[in-house]
């Protein structure tokens, strides 16, 4: 036997794990739904045991966040001018919702949180805090202003997949961005 | 015997059963959250049969669309001119998605509606073509600006409850009117 040979990693590197559940997980809830997509069906998918996910996740909302932040990145604000870099943010929220699975699973998690004090906190501290942070740096305006821009934007844009089951059409976004940046210019 | 006494009715009236089961269901969900109120759990809080919701309503969605259509009612568009009549509608909105019960179950069955083509069809033709035609009156703009209305006005107050759990405070509602209002003139 070569004994030069690296010894085998026990387990897989943990963005390897990471990578596998997310894309299983995005996968799942696009297939069943937010509401069937239950952790063994995601396990099941992602080919590892169930208190492998259990393990990184004690519930399905923290697996279900933590893989829309993976999902959805840090917004861009591009643009010359406060009117530009709100637009873009508009339009990549759109893009990024009407992604395959996210949408739902952003429905779905949300929906939840409703119910959910824990969830709720996991929610708004963990996904919607560095993009509260991220507007209100845009905006320039205070917290509560930056709060109400999320609600606008993402509101509009889940309300709309949930009613059409589609993301929506350019021709509306256009006008959500022409409302939204004339009311926090 | 007093052979006066008039026959007792075969089973309730069909409104004394709506009453019962819409007034279980926005309990039930306001108790244990949308995804674990299920028509057994309905069920026993009205206490009736499951087969008498199942008779009614085929599946918990159609279930909750009916009982958020007798939560909700029909929208108010008073005021003198079209700026109060929207704000007047926006306000009643606020006030109806705060309601024990309501806005979870409105945010639970939306959810579902992203990945339920069926569900998504009892949504937007039973739920939310009234509210639409009754806008487009009242904005006097074609459908497309009446259902960026309702987008814009119910997402936004789902996502604040969901991200906090609490409606909308009144200053934020404040505010969403004066945006909203602006755009539609």
């Amino acid at each position: 036997m070569p004994s030069e040979a690296p010894p085998r990693p026990r387990g897989r590197p943990r963005a390897g794990i990471n990578r596998l559940v997310f894309d299983a997980t995005l996968d799942t809830v696009e297939e069943v739904g937010y509401a069937h997509a239950t952790v063994d069906r995601i396990a099941a998918r992602a080919g590892i045991a169930k208190t492998t996910i259990y393990r990184r996740w004690p519930t399905k909302g923290t697996l279900i966040v933590d893989c829309l932040i993976d999902a959805i990145g840090p917004a861009p604000f591009e643009g010359a001018d406060r009117r530009e870099k709100l637009a873009s943010a508009i339009r990549w929220a759109a893009d990024k919702l009407g992604e395959p699975g996210v949408g739902d699973a952003f429905a779905g998690v949300f929906s939840d949180g409703v119910s959910d004090p824990e969830l709720r906190l996991v929610l708004s501290s963990r996904l919607q805090e560095p993009y509260r942070l991220a507007v209100q740096t845009a905006l320039d305006q205070p917290e509560r202003e930056a709060l109400l821009f999320i609600d606008i934007v993402v509101g509009t844009l889940l309300h709309r997949m949930g009613m059409t089951g589609r993301p929506m059409v350019e021709e509306d976004v256009e006008a959500l961005i022409e409302l939204v940046t004339s009311y926090f210019h």
